[in-house]
């Protein structure tokens, strides 16, 4: 029962970022997205990724390795736009 | 230490969240935000919120239990807003 509380919040939270990171990914626009957030962000969902594996959690390793290759690549292509485009 | 890598990944993805919600209650303009993302993020940090109950893991409980306030504000001038005003 907890886990699966667990699953259906990683999928919730997980599929709640998806319509971003799908827009994001296939207009490459990112003008409109806060540099600062998605590196905060990137890296917050990063240290919960490393702190499922710490204490063996499922639920938190499965929602914060999908959301962590969304999130690192809207932060990838915000980062290329910022160096070498307009924002 | 994988006590403060929790709590440091919850710092991070809720200080990532906290312009957003400033902004929204500041400003009470919900034009830009999804209906369906807010309400499954909701939803979603809610269930994350149980799920730290049940295993008893403090920095889930510190970091969802604070997001919830956030992302539910947002989405009650969200509600309010599509219900009564244009929006």
């Amino acid at each position: 029962m907890p886990e699966m509380i667990g699953y259906l919040a990683a999928t919730l939270t997980t599929a709640s970022f998806l319509p971003q990171a799908i827009l994001t990914i296939r207009t490459k626009d990112t003008e409109s997205l806060s540099l600062s957030m998605y590196s905060l962000f990137t890296l917050g969902v990063f240290l919960w990724l490393i702190y499922g594996f710490y204490i063996s959690d499922k639920a938190l390793i499965f929602a914060n390795a999908i959301t962590l290759v969304l999130a690192a690549s809207i932060l990838s292509f915000k980062i290329y736009n910022v160096l070498f485009k307009k924002g």
